[in-house]
């Protein structure tokens, strides 16, 4: 008779987490219903594939596996230093953008700080913050976006964080230069930023914030980077965070040495130079999008104007439902009640035919609910 | 005028941390020292370089990159818990068990713990004690092993947790399944027990601790193990932990979702399969380890007995100017003053003729040592 209980052991934050749910990937729903072909607008990927430039360098880093990767990212950081007119100091590499995001706030964030973030927002920034245990502050949103005015209103004494992301995930809402710079200037200095810049290659150059640029200004901005959207590389891990270098120092103590892979950091390194690749990822995105808005203002269907590389559409009360007949359509979409928006589902942008494959089957589930309820 | 200090700001633990000093890279003596042909004895990396199996299943798995990995790892945790006789639910996932191990301190342990290791022990376990704030105990070691006794004698009302490490890095000292299992039945149940067997593939079958069927007898012990060693796996992050369901319940709410890529995914799968690489990596260690042995005997240098996939030679208080050295020749070990063993270096056991030419390097070192210090 065992008096053993991990739960009493565990630490608070941890305990009352609720584990991250990820898209439902492919293989699973493969599984379950034992179909095939199975479209998946899930989870913000980039339906163009692997970019063949980063695939034909992979094969020459497969030999070396066996090897552990450069904990220090040389090459990689190089590159990034060099494109963005960086000091190599200043940036923190991450398996994914998800590890720089929980990194920096194992560094600075403890038990008695406060965290803000918007609701709405990426479920990272209250995972991590629990995590830690510290006390997350989700303000409300303003049109489904970050109202800022109501984020500086609610730094107290105890805020050592605040996340923006910028476009926002799941929502897409977007935040224009001159909004975030005025509120830069407004935070105290001992309170960090995190602004989150995901999606930011899908916003034109004219639009997109200096933001590399501010951390020069305001050492307490720190920004992160995906190679999981535009480049193509979600499989791999890849991300990065731009940072005062004090702030990369101490976080480059508290990361795991080997935190990002072989072929993540080969593959970014590719992935940065292929310019083709990556215009073609944000033309297709853009034809996608205009594809499904045509198709949301048809139907008069509500959603939420996005900057990203997904679309959150408002289809009732019935969003549960219809995210299930889309499964067994072999659509995968994502549900996002646990983002307090339980009439909406999130549309990743996919390859033309696929939006449409996604498109006829919400017509077909619209008729079919309508002859029901009649 | 700045007041912004992050140093300030960041977890005390944090900034009292030194960041883990990998093996140097060969791309980074190439780039130091303009020389080519360079022999890596530092990493305790796999000689063999990567299995050709896994080799071709990635090919397959390079087009699907631009998806998110299988959050879960459905598959691998299928293939393990099929190989090893367990219940998927207690298998956690790790990228590398450096993940994993980081992982179950950030779960358990806090501010107001304290942790228990060994003198000598993998530096990643007072790395993560220390991140997260704890008191580390490092319990002097018995001829640079575990004491286990006063291990036991080291336990306090503050005791979290214990990180056994079997073999140990960087000595490669063993603990016998007897020692193991009296020290396991001796330990308070609200005390959890990491034991981290990276090198366990390198121990023969008979002399191997029956750890996975512990974890059902001691719900406060948990198992971790790599496929970075013996699998030649290290580059892509590849590692799990296994214990009762509920710990790995409370693992996953605190790990990264994303934590395994794609191809560590994939690779480590298949890996598992391939006995024939693994009979080929520990029959090229023993014959390897023979070869070092031969060599220290021979100069009579005096050595560690190691059980694991590297050979600590006590080389003397010239360690630091040797290591140099040997870099010179193009041949890169490891230093270990950073373990408290300032006179010895540690050495990665590699191919037979890496492993001559570490000697013959070693040789010539020694005599122009002798000649100079006449």
């Amino acid at each position: 008779m065992t008096t053993f209980d991990p739960m009493q052991l565990a630490n608070v934050g941890v305990r009352n987490l609720q584990p991250y749910q990820a898209g439902k990937p492919i293989e699973e729903l493969e599984r379950e219903l034992g179909i095939r072909d199975i479209i998946k607008l899930a989870s913000n990927e980039n339906p163009l594939g692997l970019s063949s430039k980063v695939r034909a360098a992979l094969q020459d880093t497969l030999a070396g596996l066996a090897r552990y990767p450069d904990a220090n990212g040389f090459y990689l950081k190089s590159k990034l230093a060099k494109k963005f007119a960086l000091d190599t100091a200043q940036i923190t590499l991450g398996n994914g953008s998800n590890d720089v995001l929980e990194l920096i706030a194992r560094t600075f964030v403890n038990a008695e700080h406060e965290v803000i973030y918007s609701q709405h927002a990426f479920v990272v920034y209250p995972l991590v913050t629990q995590a830690i245990g510290a006390k997350g502050v989700a303000v409300p949103a303003r049109d489904y976006g970050h109202d800022l005015d109501a984020m500086l209103a609610a730094i107290t004494a105890k805020t050592r964080m605040i996340f923006i992301a910028n476009p926002n995930n799941p929502t897409g809402t977007f935040l224009t230069t001159e909004a975030i710079a005025a509120f830069l200037a407004k935070v105290p200095e001992n309170v960090l930023i995190v602004l989150d810049e995901a999606y930011s290659e899908y916003v034109s150059e004219a639009e997109r914030a200096p933001s590399f640029r501010w951390v020069q200004q305001y050492p307490n901005l720190v920004v992160s980077r995906t190679f999981s959207k535009a480049y193509g590389l979600a499989g791999l891990r890849a991300g990065y965070m731009v940072s005062h270098p004090a702030i990369a120092d101490l976080m480059n103590r508290a990361r795991q040495p080997f935190n990002m892979n072989s072929l993540s950091l080969r593959a970014a390194e590719v992935a940065l130079d292929d310019d083709d690749y990556l215009q073609q990822s944000v033309a297709v995105n853009e034809a996608g999008m205009q594809q499904l808005v045509n198709f949301c203002e048809q139907h008069g269907l509500p959603y939420i104007p996005s900057r990203g590389n997904f679309l959150t559409i408002e289809v009732g009360e019935n969003a549960g439902e219809i995210y299930q007949q889309l499964l067994h359509a072999g659509i995968i979409v994502r549900p996002v009640a646990g983002y307090e928006l339980p009439r909406h589902l999130r549309v990743s942008i996919g390859l033309p035919e696929e939006n449409e494959a996604f498109i006829q089957a919400m017509k077909e589930i619209i008729a079919n609910l309508c002859k029901s309820s009649r």
